[in-house]
């Protein structure tokens, strides 16, 4: 995507160093620093730490991580090795489906080698395929909820349409378009008069670090607005649909997303506002009904809450807000109930939020 | 209330020196910094930039305000003068019911006197009146509150009563004990076994800032959490009863809190929580039907949002977090609807949410 005046993705393979490099999203968005992955613990590192994030962007690198495996300095040539290593990698975030199901997946395809050099080259191929049929899939996304999009402008009579989005699950979460942001993208190049109200997304602040600043670098009319003022928002008419993206999704249409999606997804209903997951369907956990119930919610670092980092006069600061006494708890993720959600929106087109609508668009997991 | 062994209120007038002192709580936790009042311009610019802030002690600042216009470098002595002052008082913020009435009713009192003497010791009487009934009504409301958490408690069989608060309805925000607060601080005194969730409470952290420090001081357990985390909790049955403030009450019981307010009502009646806002009667807003129609919301400076005040190795510091170019929105309050909330704590006991509850603990204001 352009970020002044060059094409960047969020994660690459440099073939000329041969080097797997990411952007380092902590620095966001008042640095753009860029990190080499060397080897798993990196990996790991950059997927554990925030470095990357993002459903779709932590399977690309947790797919890039196998490669990793094979080339890094202490690999070793057995099976044990491997399958030990794309456990570390998949133990790196709990919430990630799309982690599992992308190391999996790279670690099946370099199995069907036996030679290490041979492994070494399925295992890059795969991890660049995957990051390509991401880079697809969410532009197949963007032209599925731009059709939502185009419906809810006829509906404004060329009024601006007012999306409201959580987190960030933009192209910097994805490879390109991102999720959620990718109808937004759609619709502002096809030409729709249209503005997003960006959750900060506390506590890490990727709303208003880094969807803000995606948004920015397009030149799609948005504004930061705190994780609270969405019901104000609906209650006034000034939201017309909400998109997020999702972490894990269930079957039966749980959406495991950042904490503090469920409590817009209930002022959506409460306001009678369409509230939209969009999703490449990787995201899915098809052995998952009871999303509240099975769907294990990750517990970070509470200085994550504790402190905000943000720039001053000396440059990056990271300031401490509460009492240093004060206990913080940091649930990372929340499960919407599918009955809050209107539709999904994939790469096979837009499906209704139960486990029948959402099989009918992937009748091959029945 | 004890704060490190000395007894605090967040305004006093200090008889010697005869001046206005209040809490600068622009620099709390980290710093107990107190300011002077001496002009009703300092009075303003107290209640505009949130040195003082919460419902009541606005209200008391405001009714201080009037006293400090008649004893001001700048008093002048005739009636005009007079009402134009308390007219940019009760201007100073749109959406605190509590202003406009104690700023009215030191006025009248003033004004039962011709003599400028007379009026500014009735002036100061009021005005120090006011503060004792609302440090007897936190008193009232904790006393009628403490009921509550007494039958949660027995409903628990002695385990820990899990209280949500929002923003900072404390001692800070009143005078003595606070209003949210109130309920809390007696089961505490009375050792029932309570914990508070403390929603950081964004843009200006109310939550994480005040309501930490306020608990911390007095020993009570309290956990820290974004603002996004409430409903996530509710749904894993880790809050038994959630009890906010208001700065504004229709009739009807449509309540106007902190923003946000509104999303946590929705996730307690998703999951059938007990919704409390405590509030003296002073709060009640009588004129008006329709609080989502008829309640004025503040939008407060954007810079709010885009910077966090925090302590770092220079001391305090606001750092900017949102790219510099991206426009924020900050509506400061919302408005939830009766419909969501369980009943009102007020001094004269606990009533449902409607107009009919309402008057039936207020039959005077049919």
């Amino acid at each position: 995507m352009n970020v002044d005046g060059n094409q960047m993705r969020p994660i690459w393979f440099d073939s000329k160093t041969r080097k797997v490099k990411v952007i380092d999203q902590r620095f966001l968005p008042h640095e753009l620093v860029v990190m080499d992955l060397n080897t798993v613990d990196d990996t790991i590192y950059a997927i554990q730490q925030m470095v990357v994030r993002g459903a779709p962007l932590i399977g690309a690198t947790g797919a890039m991580g196998v490669y990793i495996s094979l080339v890094q300095d202490s690999a070793e040539k057995d099976n044990d090795y491997l399958v030990n290593e794309c456990a570390r990698l998949k133990s790196a975030r709990p919430t990630a489906m799309n982690l599992f199901w992308a190391v999996d997946r790279v670690m099946r395809k370099a199995f069907a080698f036996d030679d290490h050099d041979e492994r070494i080259n399925a295992a890059l191929d795969e991890a660049l395929d995957i990051i390509e049929e991401e880079a697809d899939n969410c532009f197949r996304i963007g032209r599925a909820g731009l059709e939502l999009i185009e419906e809810a402008a006829r509906k404004k009579n060329g009024d601006v349409v007012n999306i409201l989005t959580h987190c960030n699950a933009g192209w910097l979460a994805c490879i390109e378009y991102g999720t959620a942001t990718a109808p937004v993208y759609a619709a502002f190049d096809n030409g729709i008069n249209i503005h997003v109200w960006v959750d900060e997304t506390r506590p890490l602040n990727q709303g208003s670090r880094l969807t803000a600043w995606e948004l920015g670098k397009h030149g799609v009319p948005h504004t930061i607005i705190t994780d609270n003022a969405g019901g104000h928002l609906m209650q006034h008419g000034m939201v017309d649909m909400v998109i997020v993206g999702t972490d894990r999704t269930s079957r039966s249409g749980d959406v495991a997303n950042k904490i503090g999606t469920y409590l817009k997804a209930l002022a959506a209903k409460d306001n009678d506002i369409p509230f939209y997951v969009a999703l490449p369907s990787s995201t899915f956990d098809w052995e998952i009904d009871d999303g509240i119930a099975d769907i294990p919610i990750e517990q970070r670092d509470p200085d994550e809450i504790r402190f905000v980092q943000g720039l001053c006069s000396n440059g990056l600061e990271k300031v401490l807000v509460p009492p240093e006494s004060s206990v913080c708890a940091n649930h990372a993720f929340d499960v919407t109930p599918a009955r809050l959600v209107t539709g999904f929106i994939t790469e096979r087109g837009v499906c209704g939020a139960s486990e029948k609508e959402i099989l009918s668009l992937f009748p091959e997991k029945k």
